[in-house]
């Protein structure tokens, strides 16, 4: 039941990048349920990863991997996300590395691990040694697309976004897909994305510049304000376009803002395709003293169980949203100056509902599938957005009846 | 569908109160919906209110009078928060206070308003006008039961808690009652306490065990994480058992200790009134290193949606509650040494499913009404503990179906 959300149809192959998937039957049989990715020799990496402290093996290990070169190949399972697992998901995730490394020629640290899926059981190491080969020999620089969805796990929908940037020097590409069902399940331990690009870009440089990317996209992104103890962000750089970014200069912005949006629009798929989302919800904090306090006030809006059930019913429910502002702890804050707007409608002014309002106009504004919230805070010049999904019925459903 | 929770069917009387309720029809009609406290001259009175920024206007009264001297007075209405409603709902607060006071031969000054109910609708001032003279008239220190009924709003069931203390200088008395169905509606802005005693107590101990009381109860309650506009908690102290509370000693630890367990009482009937409630669940954590890290994980797990629907489906979902721990941002956190338990079953222990679990102890641990989650942290002293509920269907269909 994903809102407005197509799975992709083309994504541009990145030279340096090769993706094979197999069906390893990890949980389900007769699914592709393992990628591996490989970066050409010379390609930098960066990631960045949940700050859970309860964060998966796979995690660690990825973190000590990146920590100690440059990676040459990635590898990917859905279904089990090696998480709660001790230390035996350590020596799993470690194991994976090194079966891929024996196919490959490299060293089990050349090799980053992924996992997703349920929590708390052991890997199934024999289906995930005996499925690398064939996800091996399956490398190619055209699949993407398969690669989108054998990441996947309770998502409805593949998700891809790609783009090219004309720059002086030359075409660059940025391809990038993820997988999340809207950060609801912990238990399916959630969201991955990896992204690629041929420009030429020293590590420092990509990895000052995935965190900024994140910061406007991933990190924007709510469903219940769970984090996951999976969650990471890859960006790579292979560097075959030829064409490099250097840390000042027009490039590096136009290269940033492409990356910004590539993510914002993979993460905005996640929200899309939440788990029971009826509707897809912008929140929109403007006139803040600060980024933080706009972001306090827009999460305190996105969490409350009450403004997310009246967006799911449409109900243009101002009180609730009023009292979610009032509660989000903004030092001295004047009411008076707050202004909270539906769309274009006007329903919170001078402390209590817009003289202007009427509830036509609200229900008006409730009645797509895109919902603005946006609030005036009135005391500042900081703005930030985030998304987010409203609760159903279907969210209850699905995540009281799934068990691990 | 209140969990494990009955109506009062006794509250002592507290020498020097009379209450007084009627049926002004503020919302529906031929039900108490207004109720007037009278407190015997001298008699001492503290509060607490919400720290919503978006308070309403009888909360801002109220304030006012009470910073003026002690009030002789209160008058609660029901169906009709006063909230959201600007500079009129200012002027209507205080008319309400005028009407009192021409009637019982007070200032205006000398009493305090409480509302609650719909957010955003201007206070029927001609039907509570015509109500307070029936009220009034129906003063008597034995009917704290019709005003235990009077300020409930969607609540299923009265709360009121009482209690007497013998010290050595006499028997003392304390009796509240509280209103609210679990905080789950800022539209019917949300949670009212009023307790009294005969106790003479100067004004600022009074506020001091009042904040501490509430501080231990009220504020340890949580269904969805929304603080209502309307907020309130007020204690009185009449004096008239002529038994003193001094600032120090064993009386004062007694009283105190006597008042807090009577705040949890009634904290804990209202959460366990919370709308779509199925669960009533106490998360306790402990081995923190102060009250702060201790509570702020406890939130975290009593937050989660995840949680709380694994909760309404009785499923001892270790990973949710092992995932939430490990978000709720404590520095440093060493996971191999955080347990988790459901009752006394270890869930979690060294970074994952204690070796010991069994589904069939977990789901025991989750079979009845009371659900008890159980953090050690083991990392110091401290030790909190809050209380909440599940998170139902039910509880999106009032909320989305309801309507201001």
């Amino acid at each position: 039941m994903a809102v407005g959300l197509k799975a992709p149809t083309h994504l541009h192959p990145v030279a340096g990048i090769r993706l094979g998937t197999a069906r390893a039957g990890i949980k389900y049989p007769d699914r592709r349920d393992l990628l591996v990715m490989e970066l050409a020799e010379g390609a930098r990496c960066a990631a960045v990863f949940t700050r859970n402290a309860f964060c998966a093996a796979p995690v660690v290990v990825a973190r000590e991997h990146l920590a100690a070169g440059d990676p040459r190949y990635l590898v990917v399972n859905t279904g089990n996300a090696n998480a709660g697992t001790g230390e035996a998901g350590l020596r799993d995730a470690r194991a994976a590395c090194d079966a891929v490394a024996a196919q490959c020629g490299c060293r089990g640290a050349d090799v980053l691990p992924f996992s997703t899926g349920v929590i708390g059981e052991p890997l199934p190491m024999d289906r995930l040694t005996e499925g690398i080969p064939h996800a091996v020999r399956d490398l190619a620089d055209d699949h993407w697309l398969e690669a989108a969805k054998a990441i996947l796990t309770t998502d409805t929908l593949p998700k891809g976004a790609t783009r090219q940037l004309d720059l002086d020097r030359g075409t660059l590409t940025l391809t990038g897909i993820a997988k999340g069902a809207g950060m609801i399940r912990p238990d399916m331990a959630t969201m991955l994305a990896f992204v690629a690009t041929d420009a030429d870009i020293e590590r420092p440089l990509l990895q000052e510049m995935l965190a900024e990317a994140v910061d406007a996209s991933f990190n924007r992104i709510t469903v219940d304000g769970d984090t996951s103890t999976n969650d990471a962000c890859v960006l790579m750089a292979t560097g075959r376009s030829g064409c490099r970014i250097e840390p000042r200069g027009e490039a590096r912005e136009r290269f940033a803002s492409a990356l910004r949006e590539l993510c914002m629009e993979l993460a905005q798929a996640i929200v899309r395709d939440g788990e029971g989302a009826t509707k897809f919800v912008t929140v929109e904090v403007a006139g803040g003293r600060d980024a933080n306090e706009c972001l306090r006030t827009a999460y305190t809006i996105a969490h409350s169980p009450l403004v997310k059930t009246a967006l799911f019913a449409g109900d243009p429910n101002w009180g609730r949203i009023l009292a979610a502002v009032g509660r989000a702890g903004l030092q001295d804050l004047d009411i008076g100056r707050v202004r909270i707007f539906l769309g274009n409608v006007c329903i919170v002014s001078g402390g209590g509902r817009d003289p202007a309002y009427t509830e036509e106009a609200g229900q008006a504004a409730m009645a797509g599938e895109d919902i603005l919230i946006r609030v005036e805070l009135g005391r500042g010049p900081a703005r930030e957005q985030i998304w987010t999904t409203d609760l159903s019925y279907d969210y209850v459903r699905i995540n009281a009846e799934y068990r691990t």
